[in-house]
């Protein structure tokens, strides 16, 4: 079962009084990241509004970006590579050459756009370092994880930094085992049910769930499937600090 | 001054018996890479013939690339998204769609080309893996340069991999400092004399350098600039067995 802040387990508290590592997501769990997208794909359908309708490119989408993982694997590059791809598809080749360009440079934009914390994660991450050793586990494209997080000020305050290229029960356990913690100690927090919470727990470790305001389709969880799994979900960062204290 | 492998210097040599940990580079170290980026970039100019002179596109694309290394970094989605900028140009706009698919195809063939080991670099390898701890330290993209670890056949023998946005001085230190390794006991192996062999001279450690039958533009260090370090040139991967028995 899930647990509410504001029911929150006792034995889940106690549990919490172990931890000595926590990791925390980056993309929506420290920073906005997932609006960003939105915002672009929002560009994107109105460039290509004059061939399709938005559903019928958001569908599409969707499908080149499933189907291009396997190439190219997540992020800004990966997925601009897919709405370029998309619009010469829907547009039956039709797109012109500037509005490609257009599009390349929505990436531009992305790459650089400035790092927007979230809600008080500045505060509650020092304070927590202060404590705690902390840790950042992302996924997605090294340069551009590693440049959003030196954008974001942040990088002081954690000991370890993993970017992965994918987070499966065997990830988490490859980084338990290389850094030699002990699952008792080790805490997850992200908004990402799927790829923060749940191979988490799987390999008997703790974690906290904090949601963003959207959900990437590619992340969504049946509440059925969330079912059998224990976990604490929180409104926002700052009652980490209360947790922790 | 440089040695290379016929005159090798007796004090190189015996510096050599102190080594514990051998770092390889993995592109054109390990295996072909740089080869791929040729071919494509030769089947691109044959897809553009009808704009510009080969001269010209191999000008303009390297210019985009420069200038774009800062929002991409390294690795063939960057390179990609670059060819894609620098058509559009070079047609003023008139490329089809059809003609950017085409590149996006050549991106996908690229990522899923086989691995091509260099000649002798499986049997060194499993021979000082005997003897020594190996590491990989390679930069570009994690999501490729993964998937090229694992589809190489090699992972087993390294024990650590450190995928980086950029070879620098300051990189390879922390790598050591991040390890705990004596500067006395590591050597840089690699084919680029700009990322792999003088950062790793300049903080003080020891590099040995296998040349590749071709070298990528941005990667070219001037004579004179070299004259002043000291490192071991090897024309091939298989003189490291003879070097580290």
């Amino acid at each position: 079962m899930l647990y509410k802040v504001n029911t929150v387990h006792h034995k889940f508290m106690s549990s919490m009084k172990h931890i000595e590592i926590i990791a925390f997501d980056a993309d929506d769990t420290l920073w906005h990241n997932e609006s960003l997208f939105t915002i672009t794909q929002d560009k994107y359908k109105k460039l290509l509004s004059k061939y399709h309708s938005e559903e019928w490119i958001d569908q599409r989408l969707f499908d080149t970006e499933t189907e291009n993982i396997q190439h190219f694997g997540y992020g800004v590059k990966g997925f601009t590579l897919s709405m370029i791809e998309t619009a010469i598809e829907l547009s039956e080749g039709r797109i012109s050459g500037a509005e490609i360009m257009q599009i390349i440079d929505f990436a531009k934009e992305m790459l650089k756009s400035p790092i927007e914390l979230l809600e008080g994660v500045e505060e509650t991450i020092k304070k927590l370092s202060q404590t705690h050793d902390l840790m950042i586990i992302t996924k997605g494209d090294l340069f551009d994880q590693e440049s959003k997080i030196a954008r974001s000020g942040l990088a002081d305050y954690f000991s370890k930094v993993e970017i992965v290229k994918e987070k499966d029960d065997e990830i988490y356990q490859k980084i338990l085992t290389k850094y030699a913690i002990d699952k008792d100690k080790f805490v997850m927090i992200g908004n990402a049910l799927k790829s923060d919470i749940l191979p988490v727990l799987r390999i008997g470790g703790a974690a906290i769930h904090i949601p963003y305001h959207t959900t990437w389709a590619r992340e969504i969880v049946s509440e059925d499937e969330l079912k059998s799994y224990n976990f604490l979900q929180l409104e926002k960062m700052a009652y980490l600090s209360q947790l922790f204290a």
